[in-house]
């Protein structure tokens, strides 16, 4: 009888209490709450939307439904990092290790691949041996140890976001701002990190394709993590074109690795930088943002972020060949050039397009192989395309029918034009802290 | 992924298809389409609506999940009636054998109480030995034999509709036109008469509190029916003040005879001559309704429908002593009066507190004696009261507590003013035919 008062006050566009979410909530999870029930009240939220201390509250209700992580014997400042996804983002395996190097403890939980991204934690486990499956104590006593653990996300945090984010998948109701802000915070605010930065993405590439929603859901996240008493920035990053130049499990995690050396692309680079730089702020480790990106920019040079990533891989049981032969992990493949429509400037590389390529050419080729496949971007929006082409695409041996079909996805994904189009700026805007 | 698109598709405002509204009927009838999916789609048709296709496919969607019923071997022109639930409303057992008395045959399926209003079968089953429970073979060779039955609602027929009435009774999305207009029809539709009568009652009593909502509910119900081929007529009266003088299930058995016999309260016998004409209209049997209702009226003051009761009660195993001494339905009782607040004209006798009292008083006796309780109104509204009691309330003896109790909600019940209320016309509207 609650749960339908509360689904019918959401559903005339009141406000629910605090009692009434919390009801719903730990109802779910513990049964008393159907799943009928629940993707009402998520269809009227959809539909009526929640204000700050409504999606708050949800936020806070999901974190009680399970373990919250006590990180204050990690020895030192905290932070955590999110990104909303994107094509080719492999910030995390960067930036992780590198604020780890510079002082700042960081607990990551990270999830696996969803829709057209790929998933940080399908990226660390190509390197063999290496289990992203830690147990609270033991990814605490990491974070002590190592300054940094990078874990698939624990079902023993935040459980209620699991069940909640299945059931918004089978009934429509993925899209809304208060239901993915208070998905991503749950999951920070168990961790329980001092300071939290928020890549949220937009662009055709990403899941927020304007500004306006963008903003919204970052301005509701920095809302949710201040009420909880963090420190916490979002960066609203374009994501047009994919990020850096590979994107495929191993070949980002290669990537990753020659960034950490200093060798990184430029645009990777630069966004590692920022986030590394806000992580040491939020924390309070740096003064302020631009001091922080100042010691990232010379850490990455001086490739200070490896150790650390060495100490990480071996402590959860990764093999540290990896470090020294990175190509290794991508192993034997199977190459193909992805040309462009034509000569002059190359004006796009349509990010979603090439992570859904890369998503169905994994697809193809089964599980056992999945990691190999990528693709390799030789060209940048931007470049100037004289007949060479724009990207390789790659697979292991004996997929060549689902290599061809990628590389023709990848060439409509690309477009030139007499000029080369005017550089977007990488930020779109700054909420909070 | 289907059902996902379609809710998606509603969740946006869009329209949606014949298939996509049979896929999830079915769906959700043979399992495919589960609960929580349901729910959702239900919720987003609650706050999204539903145009008059989309409203008329849902109906036959949810026909198409069950039987329907062949009257073509019945005999005659059929024609079937609804009420939308009023307090006192036993018209169903007055203007059934009526009708069929005057050579309309009247296959007619009602249901049991709901919220504050009785149901006709709760009233009906008062007569001893009677069964309500009536296969769909005996109710049509009933029809045919008789000229009318009146049986609980088959499951057989659209079944869809109790499924999805009772889910919306847990996920708040009971008061939603379309979905209201779609769960009448669709068991109308099933059992196949060719004209239909709908009372849709208004006013503080009704489920519609206000007109604009009860000719947006007549008229979709009157756009399903006509989609359908089928003749359908919606009468909009007003349901401030209970229904004649008795409300509570063998009071109301008792009144029904008492007004076949021509001797019923002004209002319910103006109500059952204005259903009775309507139904000889649409069937066909009376060259509009104006020559029906004089008809009615004609054939309730000679008692014309009461042999047609007693061969009804006789088909349905129900004892005639029930027509000879219809007093003995509500057997031995107490009584109590219930005044009102002081002297001059009744102004008000809130009905949904009247049908709120008697159902609480039901509960508090339990099942065995429930059909005794009752509110007897010895006065209407624009009566003189100069301190007279304005009802009697009866309960089955040993129940003093719960009486009392209901006495004092009756009498909170009822007003008086100095002057007599300017008596509202019974018809607010018509749709239809």
């Amino acid at each position: 009888m609650a749960i339908t008062a509360a689904i019918a006050s959401k559903r005339d566009g009141g406000e629910l209490t605090k009692e009434e979410i919390s009801r719903a909530v730990s109802g779910f999870v513990s049964g008393q709450v159907s799943e009928a029930e629940m993707a009402a009240l998520l269809m009227a939220i959809f539909l009526r939307g929640m204000g700050a201390r409504e999606t708050a509250d949800l936020t806070m209700a999901m974190v009680e439904t399970g373990e919250q992580l006590d990180l204050s014997a990690v020895g030192g400042p905290t932070a955590d990092k999110h990104s909303t996804g994107g094509v080719g983002d492999k910030t995390t395996l960067v930036v992780a290790p590198l604020v780890a190097a510079l002082g700042v403890r960081v607990p990551k939980m990270s999830g696996r691949a969803l829709g057209h991204t790929g998933g940080t934690i399908d990226k660390l486990t190509t390197i063999p041996g290496l289990t992203a499956e830690l147990s609270p104590d033991r990814f605490l006593q990491q974070v002590a140890e190592v300054g940094v653990a990078i874990a698939a996300q624990s079902d023993r945090l935040a459980p209620a976001d699991r069940l909640i984010y299945s059931l918004r998948d089978r009934t429509a109701t993925v899209e809304s701002i208060p239901l993915i802000a208070s998905s991503v915070m749950s999951k920070k605010l168990a961790v329980g990190a001092q300071g939290i930065v928020l890549d949220v993405k937009v662009g055709s590439g990403a899941f927020m394709r304007d500004l306006r929603q963008a903003r919204e859901l970052a301005e509701a996240m920095v809302a949710i993590g201040e009420r909880a008493g963090r420190r916490v920035v979002a960066l609203i990053t374009r994501m047009d074109e994919p990020l850096g130049r590979a994107v495929g499990d191993a070949a980002e995690m290669v990537e990753a690795i020659e960034t950490l050396a200093g060798r990184g692309p430029a645009d990777l680079a630069e966004l590692c930088e920022m986030l590394a730089g806000h992580m040491l702020a939020v924390a309070g480790a740096a003064p302020h943002a631009e001091e922080g990106r100042a010691r990232a920019r010379a850490a990455l040079a001086e490739g200070r972020g490896l150790p650390t990533l060495r100490a990480m891989i071996a402590a959860q049981g990764g093999s540290a060949t990896a470090l020294d032969d990175p190509a290794a992990l991508i192993g034997k493949v199977e190459e193909r050039p992805a040309y462009p429509p034509g000569e002059g400037y190359l004006t796009a590389v349509e990010a979603r397009a090439v992570g859904s390529a890369v998503r169905d050419l994994k697809e193809a080729v089964g599980p056992a192989a999945r990691a190999q496949c990528g693709v390799l971007l030789r060209a940048k929006v931007g470049d100037r395309m004289e007949g060479q082409p724009a990207a390789t695409v790659i697979a292991p041996c004996g997929a060549s029918g689902a290599l061809a079909a990628t590389v023709e996805r990848i060439e409509r994904a690309l477009s030139v034009g007499p000029e080369a189009p005017a550089p977007a700026p990488r930020l779109a805007g700054v909420v909070g802290a």
